[in-house]
């Protein structure tokens, strides 16, 4: 069976039944009405199902301190600002950053599915976890579903070494025959989480992921964290088209930042500070209104087969779709459980303890 | 003064206009109508200014070629197939890219203002030119503006070594204080113009570009030509991203070649083909809908400001904004003229006698 993240031997492995009521467990007794703390617990198991750890309840700490610190609005109110039959325009009052980007998402659907395309765009919202969540909720109306937002600063602009850009994700989610085709990227070389996993193993990072406080490409993981920064995609300089990832990174502010009239990456905060002004591009188009569904699955399903069935590098197993390998590790933990590192146990059952609940 | 491009002295600089005009008569004398020439002209024109000569004068050959071969219709029905107040679907009956690209921009900049937004996806159409050109359509009305285009197979995916996806470009314009910023970038590491460039001067190209017909790493550039195929942004493997570049690549076939009902890049064929079938998606968003362009522009000039201005590595003279470079080598060749390498020359002089008119 497939199983991507985890792959040493401690950990334990847990239903995912039982790790979404556990975070529904914490966030109510924290204040957050249930139908929030809900969406939060299904974004967290989501991204532990597919892979995605360091987006998965590790997470939940940062929240939970978020909440307890006043950094968090519990009881938001979302609102639109602006509003055409095709878009709109969000303030999210310093919500929950899944409560504010799920809100935001269903009203994109809607507006899809009424007038073929819907652009809704947040500010002043927090961390929404994993971007390629909400693409999905669209891809399983039928439709294509794009969702970026903009983070705090950890990544150098070409030719600069301070953090100033963020890891910028964009996710792009689209029906096929089988499971939806999705595009779940940050725009730097790697995210942060990656790193974070290389921290925690003491081991080197590969060369081209980031830069030390001077500017220069490290594989000390404490250089980056110490003053360095990452790289976005394309690496070091324009050779490799690092300025290109600059640029896609650029795009995702201009688009969720700028022009919600929020603000951009540099001056976004962690969860855990007031006002950190996270801000989301979540973009609809309804297929049906273009062409047949049925006949947009064909046709991609096609593209997917043929791209698969190319002839491949010997180095390679296989060549791969965007969103397979997740979706084949969602096989596994809901058959075997969500693994949960033990460090990560303790630190979650810390916090239930702290904030009054049974652990997990 | 700044000088994007050429940078031996084998060449003689042209005065735009005559350029435009040279354009426009070889065109018209194939029986393109003067209005649709006038559009090929500016595009090409626009791409020497920018520096960008792969896309510029130089393409006129390709399309005369087209034109010749009977590959290209010159009285295309460009007819709209689906349509909503905020998107449309258009049929580009095999006309050049760059008119069917002009008219759907312009209809996607039309509903854009009476609906805040506008999409527009094109099929059977032709090689449009740079991807920028549409983009700064709409930043000159004050809008930001996304162009995206599939194109012939050039690139393989991760894990795989046939040339089956296209170098699919993503462009997106956006209205400062000052110039757009413009980001205009294929989404493999680097164009096949850039390897053209390098063909001609015999030199080989950097490592990390492109592949052979073993699919490993080649620093030959006729190893390329011959069988080989281009990286993807992000380069081999996925170590480095090279995955993300292979899924911005399928993102922009999935929006224009699927969702129109065309193809995808794998079944692009060249201009001189006979139903090449290229598929080109473009956006406008017109941020007047969403918060006033003062705003908008005060927030982005301010953030290109901090971004220039932030620490930069001792390597690098200075830190650039994506379409910077473009707008001042355009600068510099309003003054002084487009250079056009001798042997450009000489093929431009030879489409003229060929067909019938006066050359350069």
């Amino acid at each position: 069976m497939f199983e991507k993240g985890y792959v040493d031997e401690n950990y334990i492995r847990v239903p995912k039944d039982r790790l979404f009521s556990f975070i529904v467990r914490v966030l109510t007794k924290l204040g957050v009405p249930e139908e929030d703390a809900k969406i939060v617990a299904d974004n967290l198991v989501m991204a532990d199902l597919r892979g995605v750890e360091s987006h998965g309840v590790q997470r939940l700490k940062r929240y939970v301190d978020g909440i307890i610190s006043g950094g968090v609005n519990l009881h938001p109110k979302i609102r639109v600002i602006r509003e055409g039959p095709s878009y709109a325009l969000i303030d999210g009052d310093e919500g929950l950053g899944q409560v504010v980007g799920y809100r935001s998402m269903k009203l994109a659907i809607k507006k899809a599915k009424d007038t073929g395309i819907g652009i809704v765009i947040a500010r002043n919202s927090n961390h929404y976890g994993i971007a390629g969540y909400y693409a999905l909720m669209a891809a399983e109306e039928g439709m294509i579903g794009i969702s970026m937002t903009n983070s705090r600063p950890l990544v150098a602009p070409t030719g600069g070494i301070e953090r100033i850009l963020g890891t910028n994700p964009i996710a792009l989610a689209a029906p096929t025959k089988d499971k939806p085709f999705l595009l779940d990227m940050a725009t730097s070389v790697v995210p942060i989480g990656k790193l974070e996993v290389y921290r925690r193993k003491g081991k080197d990072i590969p060369e081209g992921w980031a830069i030390n406080r001077e500017g220069n490409i490290t594989t000390k993981v404490e250089e980056v964290f110490n003053g360095g920064a990452l790289l976005p995609l394309g690496g070091f300089g324009e050779l490799l088209g690092g300025h290109k990832g600059y640029g896609l990174s650029l795009m995702v502010d201009i688009l969720s930042g700028i022009l919600s009239g929020g603000t951009w990456s540099k001056y976004v905060k962690n969860t855990s500070e007031k006002g950190s002004n996270v801000c989301h591009f979540f973009m609809v188009i309804d297929i049906e209104h273009f062409i047949p569904l049925e006949e947009f699955k064909e046709k991609i399903s096609q593209m997917i087969e043929e791209i698969k069935s190319s002839r491949k590098h010997p180095e390679f197993e296989r060549i791969w779709i965007h969103g397979e390998k997740g979706f084949l590790t969602m096989e596994t933990r809901l058959k075997l459980g969500i693994p949960i590192y033990r460090k990560v146990l303790e630190e979650l059952n810390e916090i239930a303890k702290r904030v009054g609940v049974e652990g997990l």
